[in-house]
């Protein structure tokens, strides 16, 4: 399903050469004012084309609302926006319909949907499919600012090349603001050099590359979220995985904290003035479930690319044998600095339902 | 909340020294023959005191089931098992309401409640509930045998100590079965004396450690899940976070093909006879969220224990100022071990969810 | 499924030969005092045996509650009550596994079940299991009336016998008070003798009565509930049918309002000092889904219970041919006044959803 | 809100005056054809201006399918349909915000979104809404059909005057396919005159009359539907009262059986041949919340159109004075004719629910 939320309702429609995609918000609040500009350049950030890094197919991806929107403002009515599809050269993937692309949903979908499925530039499962949710994301976004929450990410890594994380107990407003306008976001600009060489030579290769987004919210209220199935980990994780080629997420210290002590992991509570606080976030801002004030930090890993040049070895389903494929489409050799606003979003839409429950 | 699932509904109940706990199950299948003796041998696996390393404090966990069951046979109606709380000490934890725990849901929890959560022994937080979720996977668990689904776990390393990991291509029948009768699963006994040896230092240093866990599934059809938020990482992940104490998941080489390039993180396909295979399994049995007939394999790091007995600071909240802390109740330096059935069993529910829908 | 619910999830257990019945009441909040004996109040009046018209077995149905309250106040984690089944006559309905009773789930539950449904007293499908939803609804209500939020029913038929119904826009305090007091709920307590006699008469002739129940919510704000498919209707409806023997309900004026003209039955509105109010009442409190702030007035229309001592044609499932079945168990001709505070609760549990919402 | 379901998941959006409605459905199974012909047809029955009763406003809505859909064949992505807002006349509406109009939701909207929702043409509220889910309903019809499970509604009243009810026990296919086609269904065509009359009376007088819908499923299975709260009756009246002026829905003999004594109201089983019918049928197809087999039967009560010419009283909420409203728009007297497809719209959507879960 391509449905999400409880209290805020998202449904993403769409396929990537079909007529258009777009998404369904139910459940907002109604009075709340748009900054249209402000939306579009999120979906700018994520749009292929803007940077040289990514695929130089060209989308406009300027949604249009049909609903829920009446000037600038919405009404509390479900909104839907609507992202045409045009500009898709079928021909590119003409020879996936047999012949499954290694590492891509091509076979699952097959089988899922015994064929019927849209396998036309990925079909539903395309990473065209994150704008209408970057979309959404957005409008969450300017819901939370008003409320002093803010989202930021960056690329923590492109292969074993590593960004400086957060300092986890203080990010600073104009840190987020910067990240928040960059397409190739990241804290330490001096590794941008490094980590497009990289992409660039595994373009070179017809090879792509992965990494990690490190996601970071702050202004967030103590007391969201509930143990067990309901907490902030179990609400983010359910919609981050939702994006294509993310296959892990931590919160706070994460994998580390498990070769870590108690003593070592535990952060200490002290007054802040009238505020309790963590002296350290190994907890990520998250403590059984809810929480705690501290800024809400959680890292994601993004495979690399499944659409590589290369020949790679895979089966022919209607000759039911072995076979070799080579790809000749438009694809990101890194997707993850355009993967960076859509883990921002995702993590909008989580919060925003956080605080609507 | 502590209700999780669709077509099959748990509802998590009870606080660690209240009356009781339990859970209620709704949408099982009618007609299914659950062996109760199993169902205890696994709930026993997570019982504390039975593995030399863990928590003195004895439960017996004996789970009373009040519907749901006739002749020991499914009827479709709702399952409500409860388990009586004895043996609870509630002195030992005289001092946490107005100090709350470092690394512990005290403070989030009191925030969330308004101080009116039942803090005795950790409450609706402690990670005695876990014994509902693994009696409820139990249950999951039996009716995928039926189907030769099978579900093993293991402690793939403590602190810093690793197991070997899962074959992720070819999971044997006999080390699952190995494995799911063990206090302390191992794929490589060997290394059973050196955890056990750190996690004694840990316990004499009035610390604790934390670890990872790794789980398979086998025997799984292609073509379960569903793109986008419903897929098999968004429906594990929601429930696995579910586990007090984790703090991250990954699916497959997760956050290891970040660091990989598409040509070594593309699984390639072949045929095995009539059936479309990999030869490797960096995608953990999951493409586009939907299962790919491979081994489902994913890995959770489990934080340390948070209750440790050596001092620490927080602060005072009802003085609203800072204090020291020394906690002196009986807690495992390490619930890895006994977090194995838990992690099995929420991947045993979440299994059995995304087959009924 | 016996779960419902979003922001106050229930879940209801038990069969009515089992070895319990009760409910998990998800979602509460934290901190409200509970008044158990108003709750025991409110259980004894749906609790057979307690008015002359009722069947002859007795149920204590005291529940024991295992968790969510501390000190009478709840802690805001899940609340489970049980209630143990005692003084069950098994032998009274051994006929009935072949031979399904007209009217009756028995037929359906075995083909849904596969025939391995707990068909002793019913089951799962017994009336017995309103009795923990009468404890869900006790509960919630309390929490409503801090809100000033109160809830009566009365019964409002019984067969073509009629008691007068809620002046619509005028229920006095008085009034409710009075009804939530009675086992045998009546406006016009004149007609107590004639519905009695009715019931009676039924009872000698081995047979059963139906009859309707009319309920109101008084102190609602405006503007609970939503448009479309989260309106007030479709919250209060979706509950209300999990009553055993309710086949219709009507808000406001309902089916009459259906011969209406527009000028008949659009209510006026007009300011009663700051407050819009509309002078007559057939929209029953809710315009678009929404609430008005008027009272919310619905009504609903038991069956006769089917489970009547005349004989009656039926089938025998395992021969597979026509027979003939005379039950002989202990059974109320008229459920209708036990199941008053049941549609109470259904409404309480309802609209403390919509408010939560 | 305005998603509904969980297997089906149907998420409408769209004001009466914005740029588009529609709808998003969310778990078609993969490679059912559709017939588009046949769903155009469906949602022109419900189009005004097809029908001398109906308004004269036209609508073309034609609805433009923008995924889910290729060579007219479900992909199993969800499918997103738009309807064009076209021919509105704002003006119509303008002085509704500061005064409601008595029996819609001008007020209710009013106070639950802040005065921020779109008032023209109803906004959200508006009957056009009820396109989309003729759209929605059309879909899963055709998915039914080839279960050979049919639907057909017909107009058992307007006013006072009544339709032919079905046979409960024996409804023949052409019957249904007569009913599918026409824009006035009736059972006996010769009440058409009568009635047409009665609508055209309501409105040379400047008002408006309500009426009653009865439809009928046949072709289901026994067995679909679960006890308590998603039973069949529960599924149904969930999505039917999300059509605006629905007030009442009752099922089989509903507000009948509630005069009725066990011995008529319950109904005798027997065997035709294999199958297990009852000779009767005022279960309406359902007992205990589950499929019988026998014809499913509800009947809606449809309020009169609360937009009338004639003056009303009504309030100023601006000035919070007491005003008087008179309405110069372009309503119909009568909606329940147009209002037939739309019930059976929501049945088809509600039991390939039921089906898929």
């Amino acid at each position: 399903m391509s449905s999400w939320g409880n209290s805020i309702k998202i449904s993403v429609f769409g396929e990537s050469h079909g007529n258009g995609i777009g998404v369904v918000i139910d459940g907002l609040p109604a009075g709340k004012k748009l900054d249209m500009d402000g939306i579009y350049e999120q979906m700018s950030r994520r749009a292929p084309g803007k940077d040289k890094t990514a695929t130089p197919r060209l989308e406009k991806d300027i949604p249009e609302i049909l609903s829920g929107v009446l000037n600038d403002t919405t009404t509390g009515a479900p909104l839907c926006a609507v992202i045409r599809n045009t500009n898709t050269r079928s021909g590119d993937y003409g020879n996936i319909l047999s012949s499954p692309r290694p590492g891509h949903a091509d076979y699952t979908g097959f089988i899922r949907y015994n064929g019927y499925n849209d396998i036309r530039g990925g079909g539903h499962f395309s990473g065209r499919l994150t704008a209408p949710v970057v979309f959404a994301g957005s409008v969450c976004r300017q819901i939370l600012l008003e409320k002093g929450i803010k989202i930021a990410a960056h690329i923590s890594s492109v292969g074993k090349i590593k960004d400086r994380p957060f300092d986890p107990v203080n990010i600073p407003d104009d840190l987020i603001e910067r990240l928040n306008k960059e397409t190739f976001s990241l804290i330490d600009r001096d590794k941008e050099t490094e980590m497009r060489a990289l992409i660039e030579e595994c373009r070179n290769d017809l090879d792509s590359i992965g990494g990690t987004i490190e996601c970071a919210v702050t202004g967030l209220p103590a007391g969201l979220g509930s143990p067990m199935f309901e907490g902030a980990e179990n609400v983010i994780s359910s919609i981050v995985f939702g994006i294509p080629a993310v296959k892990g997420i931590e919160f706070g210290a994460g994998f580390e904290a498990s070769a870590m002590r108690g003593s070592e992991n535990n952060d200490e509570f002290y007054y802040d003035e009238d505020t309790v606080k963590t002296r350290t976030n190994n907890h990520g801002g998250i403590l059984g479930g809810i929480t705690s004030g501290m800024p809400l930090i959680f890292r994601t890993a993004v495979k690399p690319t499944p659409s590589i040049s290369k020949q790679q070895n895979t089966v022919d389903l209607t000759e039911k044998k072995d076979t070799t494929l080579s790809i000749h489409g438009r694809h990101d050799p890194c997707i993850v600095p355009r993967a960076v606003p859509v883990v921002e979003a995702a993590a909008a839409i989580a919060v925003l339902e956080l605080i609507s429950r």
